[in-house]
């Protein structure tokens, strides 16, 4: 697909002076960004990997905005880049050369909970906490929840497919949109918002939106449905030898306690890490370091922390394990494995790569990655940890050097040979869009093809994303 | 869209000779029906009211085959109808004007259930009813049941997003599919089975096809996820003196009986019509014929009466209620329920439209489908019944003579006002088809025509369905 550009890589981009002016009777100047200084926060991704120039950062209010930003820009053929929270790991939020960038964050309405229906419609640029904050005044929760919440807003989420820390139990956030309304390229807007649980009339054009990765239409309003505010929480850090024997905790907790809502794997490289950037104490009797670390999570309406320990107390292969219930202590057994994301970024700039592959593969992946990183870039610092029962690792790699493209190939083939995803919650976005390829057969990426063309047939949005001229 | 067809109205279709021994080469010659005594159990439904002639039925035995009798049509320019139980209401699944049949109800490979992922991976062709048997084996059940379960085949039920007893707690059938293989019009194959809880790689396409109605690619594989199979089941039948009554009852045993399966509800002309055709006693110490009835059942791995009894104490509005926890007494209770459609069918050849409105509307709407009723076809017999949490109305007319078409036009205009669905479970087929711009927009019903254009370019499957020439 050829994409109509405004730039050249020699220089600065610029905008028609035009379409600036138009933007600015639509939105308002002061929400036109095109100084440099102004834009540069949106031109970078946050782990620096990714970045590019734009000519423009343009942030409307409400959809109508929106589908007015979109009809300008196609009427000057620019390519637009949705933005979020900018918290992707694969580039699909930023500029990559001249694009303009629509900012989702001033899209942040909430509309009261629906309480016969258990649902509430947000804006796509409202922030994960802000609608937790939100429905939890209704007494309710949103089933997905993940590091980021202060970041990610909720229509990244939605064209990422986030998943998260609750997926075992209530599904990634496909499970939990029952509508979007979502502006096209040319500025037609598509409304699904109606929240029927029961609705056979014609494609799910919601579900495609879903995993887009605004691709096809720039999502402005999610309806999502909610879920029981559970007001008990037991939290347990086990050590355990090693992953094989975490697989068989799990299976053994997941079978007898239906309140489990999180399964969370880290490793002793991953934990030191943690320890010495948050200072953190051991949380288990002994400061001996373990191999492996699983921490539980239940939630329940009644106290689920009886279920849980009946079920461990069946476990013979706990080397260690602390317990929490009170929300301090909780937090302080969460900091163990949430505050893998910044003690990495502290220590440098990673590779990251978010995958899965089936959990009977998960045990040999684990020794087949350490054994990938030693052989392709010695010296290099591998932190594994993720989602256990989706057999979900975030792969992050610290001095790999100039080793990352050879190491990310490598590490995804044996992905894909083990049947597993390049990509569990992330997307492809830019940075594995050549690699798609490892896992999905020509006539899935025609089938892709030829509907990202139905839908967006002047290729305007977020271009160079899953798309790939050079496949792997 | 036009269609190339091989028939004209006059006369019986015949099938090019080239295909008609191509076909039987591919799944040999017992296996392609012409014959028209052969042909005749597959060009009509079930409630006699959508039929046409094919010239040719053909039964693949497995995907390749299937791959192999689309490519074959293709080559003839050949029109195709997938056939699944035929059980649908809305003429989706019949011949109209001389397209071949594909009949998928030999593609019943049953494979063993995965016990690590609780997944299933199953043919298109397989009843629901042969995969309840193989999955309950293993200790599992699937989510999604219904009355036609000897009937209704796997892929009919993805092809039409099937709905049923169990949506309020498991969703529809779309939230029970975690893959699929499909064949396309032109015989490439699309193979989704990995199963992966989590896989944000690319649009889905497997979502993309549930619901789709054979109009994208003919469906034949499955993946399910499974859930664990309850032993323990406690049904109540309960009698109320309106709609707004049951569903207050309903939300008070949905805030706080989390085991809450089923929620039917039926009125007291259609459970006379029951009582006549099965001959049924009175469920309740009095015969008196009460204006409502409200099935609940609940499921859980401990006996979940108490909490289901105890929620109901709490409830001031039943005028007289039974309850059943071992299997004959609850079948009983059901009886009431399901032999709705048997009598209804045994009383006439009636007008069915399966629609849901949203719950705040419910009570309203059915007073409103009673007045054009009467206002529209004096003298016909309207029978409501449906599954009360997704407000979601199985509309039945009986005697309605020339006013059918007139009286559909009425109910689904009224469907729409309110904010609902004209089609809640069976789809759009020809049925609904010039009806469908009620409640989809301009926009919507454009995304839906230029993605099927993408995926079947020549418009070879199921054409009709869906799409009309005439909107209303």
């Amino acid at each position: 697909m050829s994409v109509p550009v405004t730039a050249t890589l020699d220089a600065r981009p610029s905008a028609p002076k035009g379409l600036l002016a138009q933007l600015a009777s639509i939105v308002g100047g002061y929400h036109v960004l095109s100084d440099p200084d102004l834009t540069a926060g949106h031109e970078v991704d946050w782990t620096g990997r990714f970045t590019g120039p734009t000519p423009v950062v343009v942030r409307p209010r409400n959809p109508h905005e929106v589908a007015a930003v979109l009809r300008a820009c196609a009427q000057y053929r620019v390519p637009v880049i949705p933005q979020g929270g900018n918290t992707g790991l694969v580039g699909g939020g930023v500029p990559r050369q001249g694009e303009a960038v629509l900012s989702t964050t001033r899209l942040t309405d909430l509309e009261p909970v629906d309480r016969l229906s258990g649902q509430v419609t947000v804006g796509a640029g409202a922030t994960l906490a802000a609608v937790q904050r939100h429905v939890r005044e209704a007494g309710y929760d949103i089933a997905v929840d993940l590091a980021a919440r202060d970041s990610a807003t909720i229509g990244g989420m939605v064209a990422t497919n986030a998943g998260g820390l609750r997926v075992l139990r209530w599904g990634p956030m496909r499970s939990q949109v029952v509508g979007v309304e979502a502006v096209l390229a040319d500025g037609r807007v598509m409304n699904r918002l109606s929240g029927l649980p029961k609705d056979s009339s014609g494609y799910d054009l919601t579900q495609l939106l879903v995993g887009s990765e605004g691709t096809l239409a720039v999502i402005t309003r999610v309806r999502l449905r909610l879920i029981p505010l559970f007001t008990d929480r037991v939290t347990v850090l086990l050590a355990l030898q090693d992953t094989a024997t975490a697989l068989r905790v799990l299976a053994l907790v997941r079978g007898s306690v239906p309140s489990l809502d999180s399964a969370e794997i880290t490793y002793a490289d991953g934990v030191a890490l943690v320890h010495k950037h948050l200072r953190l104490p051991s949380p288990f009797r002994t400061p001996t370091p373990y191999p492996v670390h699983l921490l539980l999570e239940c939630a329940a309406q009644r106290d689920p922390a009886d279920d849980l320990i009946e079920a461990l107390e069946r476990s013979p292969d706990l080397l260690d394990s602390a317990i929490a219930t009170d929300e301090p202590s909780r937090r302080a057994l969460w900091a163990h494995r949430e505050g893998h994301t910044d003690a990495v970024n502290a220590a440098g700039v990673p590779l990251k790569l978010d995958v899965a592959v089936p959990l009977e593969e998960l045990a040999a992946f684990e020794q087949e990655v350490r054994g990938l990183t030693v052989r392709h870039a010695p010296g290099a610092r591998l932190v594994l940890f993720g989602h256990l029962a989706e057999g979900n690792y975030h792969v992050n790699i610290l001095d790999a050097g100039d080793r990352d493209e050879e190491l990310s190939e490598a590490v995804l083939r044996a992905v894909a040979r083990r049947g597993g995803t390049i990509s569990a919650e992330h997307g492809i976005g830019v940075a594995k869009a050549r690699w798609l390829s490892l896992t999905r057969a020509a006539v899935d990426l025609d089938l892709a093809a030829v509907t990202k063309r139905a839908w967006d047939p002047e290729a305007l949005l977020n271009p160079g994303v899953l798309f790939s001229a050079d496949p792997a």
